[in-house]
């Protein structure tokens, strides 16, 4: 089979091209497979399909038929939906925000292991996790020596083609020739004893080189596609998601005039979503100019900052980009080129360089406890929402740590501050900031006592501020130490009261 | 007024040796103290008893005083116990173990700041805690160039006499002349955005110089000592402790066995305590050889291990020793002090450097609840023990982290296992093995459900097996979610039944 989209330049290679049903057959039941893929980016679009009808036809037949999936985070429809949807996951990690996938998880009926991001791929050299058969990989060329020009992700994909048995690629030719050279691949990793620092000291610096290597010996098929990444649109900024930007803009303005923070910032990194987006779209007209990003993905806001100028740089392992910024992205992508640099996820997400670069860390959160500990993934302190994702690896390390959220979801029904955090994934010293459109709370050197206060006082809704001021003032006298005063009887009654009655709000 | 030790060999500074009293009227009320101290190691011992007996003159003819005080970590009873003693301690951070602190902080009489300890320095530098009035330091003598020669723990007093106002030195006479050269000062640390990597590749590169520098016209008094470090010494180990050492050896030899581990395993990091020295002592004559240690503290196993020949070099930022092992410390030291390296705390700790090195993190623990989180600090979710100290920075960064604990406490009105935990310092993805008496439980790479089955099975009490086997099998029935099944009424039952009657037990 010849190619179609003539960016296989690599001559052995040419011979692999097949259909994706073909390539999907190399998949064995049971086995465990490396996707590409980080937000709805650069996963893979057709061979996970072609899996899924497999799948269905073994199930149909009363085979048993399900794998193990790893990617770099979440993915697209066509990849952990199709797949969910024929219940042909048995287990997922180290994030997941399909809705399909998530029923399932939350139904007890797929595993899912919710990992620092930054950890998967030291994790899966490290062998514990076990061997990876098959990688199926997004790229957008072959070279003529065959190495890979990565898609508009990066994630994992470097360590899936080496650690993986088999390799399928999948040539997408509607991403941008123009990536080419955006990407930094680093193979300067090791295994302990063998670890050396990582040399890089600005976001901008470039530590690797553009392309992935891979044993050609390993490659047992390519399969063309020509399909966009589907990422979400952006809800436009409601008025909550304009004054937490408005709060935090307020802060960092206030820090660079008490000398805490440089003129420029410090390099941001932002989570993905409605909020997020409204804090970069605040930063565009804001007082801060030179600034700087070392994040995970790239979203719209992170797109309209470059253009204003005052962001320079931006260094991430993905692109999350609603349709219109992509295509948008896609029509001055050389424009872009060399502000953008996208990295494997160990490396965007890494400790030692979130420290060393003193990222500013922002990002949401389900709820947070009076004392600051902050719930990202456990609706309930159960039932997963997304997961930890790089928050993780982000907030603890950061110079500032910021959790944004609104005050209340469900309309009301819900408080996003609590007694007592229902499942906590971020620890009190990793919370330095909450911002609601209530208000800000700088935790910085507070005491627990003193934190319950002011996140009482700044963060949470009128309706529940006074159930909070409540609760805790009756644990100041009923509590078995004061440290971090709590009734042990009445810290999750918000939560029993929402499952009991659909409202956090008492009768 | 002429010294008495013979150890401060500059003449300038000649002139500044007072008595404790004279030094400690420098120290204004409301003010804030940088002590040095980690552990019952290097901290001042003279002037924070004058202080104290200051203080209590002052509230005996009714004037307010009280102060701030920083260290390392936890300090001895001359500084922590005399200052609680006389409610002269208006906050406390990062760490404290000293019962009269631990009265007054969970009586809600004193403010505590709890902190991951890598952290410290760099959020002092950071400006966020408020200016350091006064630095109080123990060295073990001045050099005729001013420098200062460091005491037997190192901790955070580089950058308490950096950023400190005014200097007050203790030179101790009991500590060994033998210490000049074992440390590592390293002074490349900054603030971002001029952070840069820090070239320590292996436990034992000294990266720094051997003394401390400080501004001459800082050293407002020096004050002679000649009094021993107070540490407490070991309990010797009991069964419970030699089957937690023993089921961790076995593991351990397992990973090795199976190539996922180094034969001469990683830098060991352990913490203090009875449990972990029967750890270093069974690797004493366990199966290992051409170990090392990068860790927080040089306590008595650790100097066993070094006699066994097993465990090259030890990297720590303070020695832990109990009486009879520091004074075989003291006749020998010549003879360790090419194995031993004393670091600042922020760098001893530092998550850079950890992830680097991939350690073997090894620690305490509270309560674990039935999906791994652990906790590190608050008995009944409420009251303080002692804090969260280094565990945060090994525990998220280690190649391996295990957390050690006897299934039961309180002659078992306590169980180590509980369905949830009441407080949260590590999270489950920074839990990857948990050991008690009965058995060790290898987290890795399971997802909660499988994470709740084994720790269950492996690690509960057989008395508290039942109990927590019911809880889990009702909450796989009647949680919200399945992700990590929970009953909200049920939760903190355990901790509930402890303070109404006494154990976590049905009655």
């Amino acid at each position: 089979m010849s190619q179609v989209s003539g960016r296989i330049h690599n001559r052995a290679l040419l011979g692999r091209v097949m259909p994706a049903g073909a390539a999907a057959a190399f998949i064995e039941p049971g086995s465990t497979v490396g996707m590409s893929g980080f937000t709805g980016s650069g996963y893979p679009k057709a061979v996970p399909m072609a899996l899924a009808h497999r799948i269905e036809a073994a199930h149909a037949s009363g085979q048993p038929f399900s794998v193990k999936v790893w990617t770099g985070a979440s993915t697209g429809p066509e990849l952990d939906g199709a797949l969910a949807q024929v219940n042909g996951i048995e287990l997922r990690l180290p994030y997941n925000s399909d809705p399909v996938c998530r029923e399932r998880i939350n139904r007890g009926e797929m595993e899912y292991l919710d990992m620092h991001l930054s950890q998967v791929a030291p994790m899966a050299w490290q062998g514990f996790l076990g061997p990876l058969d098959t990688a199926v990989i997004e790229i957008s060329g072959i070279r003529e020596d065959g190495s890979l020009i990565p898609s508009s992700s990066v994630g994992n994909n470097k360590t899936w083609l080496d650690r993986a048995r088999r390799v399928i690629l999948e040539v997408n030719a509607w991403q941008n020739p123009a990536l080419d050279g955006m990407h930094d691949i680093y193979y300067g990793t090791a295994l302990p004893p063998d670890r050396k620092p990582i040399m890089l000291t600005r976001p901008d610096d470039r530590i690797g080189v553009p392309h992935f290597r891979c044993d050609p010996d390993k490659i047992v098929a390519i399969v063309e596609t020509a399909s966009p990444d589907r990422n979400l649109p952006f809800a436009p900024a409601d008025a909550a998601c304009r004054m937490i930007a408005g709060h935090l803009l307020e802060f960092l303005s206030h820090e660079v005039a008490r000398g805490r923070m440089p003129a420029a910032l410090l390099p941001l990194q932002s989570g993905v979503g409605n909020i997020a987006n409204a804090v970069l779209t605040g930063l565009a007209s804001g007082p801060f100019h030179g600034m700087t990003a070392y994040t995970e993905v790239i979203q719209d806001g992170m797109l309209d900052l470059l253009d204003s100028g005052r962001l320079l740089v931006a260094s991430a392992t993905a692109f999350s980009l609603s349709p219109d910024a992509a295509n948008d992205l896609n029509s001055r992508m050389e424009a872009f080129r060399n502000r953008l640099i996208l990295r494997p996820q160990e490396i965007s997400n890494h400790p030692e360089l979130i420290r060393r670069l003193g990222c500013i860390a922002m990002n949401g959160l389900i709820e947070a406890d009076i004392y600051g500990n902050v719930n990202s993934t456990h609706i309930m302190g159960s039932r997963i929402q997304n997961g930890i994702g790089g928050s993780g690896d982000f907030a603890r390390n950061a110079f500032l740590s910021v959790f944004m959220t609104p005050s209340t979801a469900k309309g009301g029904a819900i408080s996003a501050i609590v007694p007592h955090a229902s499942h906590v994934d971020h620890i009190t010293q990793d919370v330095q900031v909450i911002v609601t459109e209530q208000g800000l709370a700088d935790l910085r050197g507070l005491s627990p006592r003193r934190r319950a206060r002011v996140i009482i006082d700044r963060c949470a809704h009128p309706t529940y501020r006074p159930l909070l001021q409540d609760y805790f003032a009756r644990a100041l006298q009923g509590s078995y130490g004061l440290q971090s005063p709590m009734l042990l009887d009445e810290a999750l009654a918000f939560h029993q009261r929402y499952c009991a009655t659909g409202s956090m709000l008492s009768s």
